[in-house]
């Protein structure tokens, strides 16, 4: 259902909602006929949840497609991320956590090395090192524009970030420079809409700019830019479900997410217990927590088994805590699946589990992902999970009469 | 996923995929209780890719709808069919394997009789013979047209195709000459769009010349139009999915449908070996193979259960030489249900086995409708099949960051 008719049907109600990720939940047996990591895994507490609550499978974008971590999450916050898509520039901004303003027009920026003819030799300037980038990025920054502000951040290696902010706002529909391979030149600076013609003379100001300070450096001489994007204009998580967010998440790029959506994040360490801890300081103040827990999905981008087992094992022993301190209707899944075995993200459905609230048997009686492909919610979208949790929490009214 | 998006995500890979149809595959129990024709049927091949696989139901085009042949088998293809549909005269073309041109008109034509006022008093011409009726169909194929070249192919008993092919390219939305009830005059030549007027004249004047010929036929003494329709642009199987395509069918339908989005499709003889040989000839020519075998169809039109049961053994027989063949991931499905007891296609989902890639534990222990019903795979729509085993195949990035 679109969320503007979500919206319409919000009702206030007292039980509070949590949203609890462990990045990269969903998992694959190492040999056929093995369990996966959560399988693997004793997971006393969420096995009960499923018992006493229920389980079922979801695929965040779509069937046969490996989800990035914006739309995994976009997903899960109920928002079809087929229908709400962030550029590039914008998502970069996000993962620095930079403030964007509403009418900053951001890419994503590469260092690149041009040979004596403008010609492009490597787009990512040899992959050259953080410690030499950083520094150039800096001197990026300090480029001043007629009509703007421009800021640079550096991200890693040979990436960073631009940001233009308009003295008078302006369209970001622009092409991307970085042509995409080596041996020619790069792309010109060129609006793709008549509102972004302004931006494009400030951006063409910029890169003449840029250009010149990276002149004669002899690993990056150059830079190229692409996913011109301004921070999207969509209904904000309460307007839709009528509830105060709240997240909380290690890392930057998980807050910038959720501060898409217009909840407010904060910064975490990275334990399970920490999470618990500003759970219970914020259950007065908001009625929906997002709790973002990321070990698993780092272990298993580094094809290590049993690490995530440990990483969903420590996961699992917070839960009671999560409950004592005044969750009501609970949500546990993934973003995405990330095997070991496959060491990155894919697109294999992801177990997840809803406890509290109204519900039938379940004939599952642990959680894992075998147990969930026959589990009592079946196989959903993402975007399904939260209308179905705000059911649970009274927060959804009836539809026509 | 619209197929635009599916193409955005394309990458390439080394892995080869099977589309092996069974045509009609699905199937009902003749008592209540009893099993299908699939379930009757000793299939130990196909119940092996299952356990190592995985399994499912899919509803071709939408719950409760029976699906024709080319719809089927373009959800087969991962095109939606109630977005990618043809009209009645492309259809016919295909059907006879008429070479269309892009700015080719097709429209399915019917004999019919009129009496001494002009109305319709058959519109099938009582069913005439193919015997008689081919040398009609003939004659009309000798019209010629000013401005365009006009082709009429006969398919079967009353049925023919015409095709006009003018000398500049003009629209296809015309209204039906045949009114579907007798009693009444034909409607007359009618443009729906501006830009079919052309169109509409270069009709009228064929069709006065038609029933020119055909007056005082005691049988048959006019023609009927109808599904007035130009070839789709529709994006291509290749840009799709970025593999290389090839179709082999026995009936020129299937090869029609498999051109429709850019296969380049064979004829083969109806025995499943000979669509073992043509996979092994063609196995390092292409990326995808779409095997199409017909008999099982044919069996549950003719309310032959038995037979139906043995055409899915021989199906079986030759699974492990397609394996051997160079087929990396495998689908088997049907393009629709054809169950015995109903001697008509029906709209019950259609199992459906992927064998290859990365896979979960599979419940179920071989390939049958109550089996698939339980499958890791769950109920899909029949358009899904194809990202899930370009997925397994590697054959789709990440979506977002």
């Amino acid at each position: 259902m679109e969320l503007e008719r979500i919206g319409a049907l919000a009702q206030d109600s007292d039980r509070k909602v949590l949203l609890y990720v462990l990045d990269g939940l969903g998992g694959l047996p190492m040999e056929p006929g093995g369990p996966t990591e959560l399988e693997a895994a004793s997971t006393p507490n969420m096995d009960e949840l499923v018992r006493a609550g229920s389980c079922g499978l979801h695929e965040p974008v779509a069937p046969g497609v490996t989800p990035g971590s914006g739309p995994g999450h976009l997903a899960l916050f109920g928002y079809d991320p087929l229908r709400y898509e962030t550029g590039r520039g914008v998502l970069s901004a996000l993962g620095i956590e930079f403030p964007l303003e509403r009418s900053d027009v951001a890419a994503r920026g590469n260092f690149c090395t041009l040979d004596a003819d403008g010609l492009v030799t490597d787009r990512r300037a040899g992959r050259i090192s953080t410690e030499e980038a950083a520094p150039l990025a800096e001197a990026l920054d300090a480029i001043e524009l007629d009509g703007a502000q421009a800021f640079v951040r550096h991200v890693k290696e040979h990436r960073f970030m631009l940001v233009i902010r308009p003295d008078v706002a302006t369209g970001a529909d622009l092409a991307d420079t970085d042509p995409g391979l080596t041996g020619v030149a790069p792309a010109p600076v060129r609006a793709l809409t008549p509102g972004a013609q302004p931006t494009e003379k400030l951006v063409q100001a910029w890169l003449d700019a840029a250009n010149g300070v990276l002149a004669g450096h002899p690993h990056a001489n150059a830079a190229l830019l692409r996913g011109f994007s301004s921070r999207p204009d969509w209904p904000s998580f309460q307007d839709v479900f009528g509830m105060r967010p709240f997240g909380a998440a290690a890392y930057p790029m998980y807050r910038g997410v959720a501060r898409l959506v217009g909840m407010q994040a904060v910064a975490v360490p990275e334990d399970p217990e920490s999470l618990v801890g500003e759970l219970k300081r914020r259950i007065d103040e908001f009625d929906f927590f997002f709790l973002h827990y990321k070990p698993p999905d780092k272990a298993g981008e580094d094809g290590d088994f049993d690490q995530k087992v440990a990483y969903i094992e420590a996961a699992d022993r917070i839960v009671p805590d999560l409950l004592g301190a005044g969750a009501d209707i609970v949500i546990i899944t993934g973003d995405h699946s990330t095997p070991a075995l496959l060491r990155s993200h894919s697109w294999h459905p992801v177990p997840f589990l809803i406890y509290g609230g109204a519900a039938r048997s379940e004939p599952a009686q642990r959680f894992g992902e075998s147990a969930c492909a026959l589990g009592s919610m079946g196989l959903r979208r993402g975007r399904d999970l939260m209308p179905l949790a705000a059911a649970r929490a009274g927060r959804l009214a009836k539809f026509g009469a």
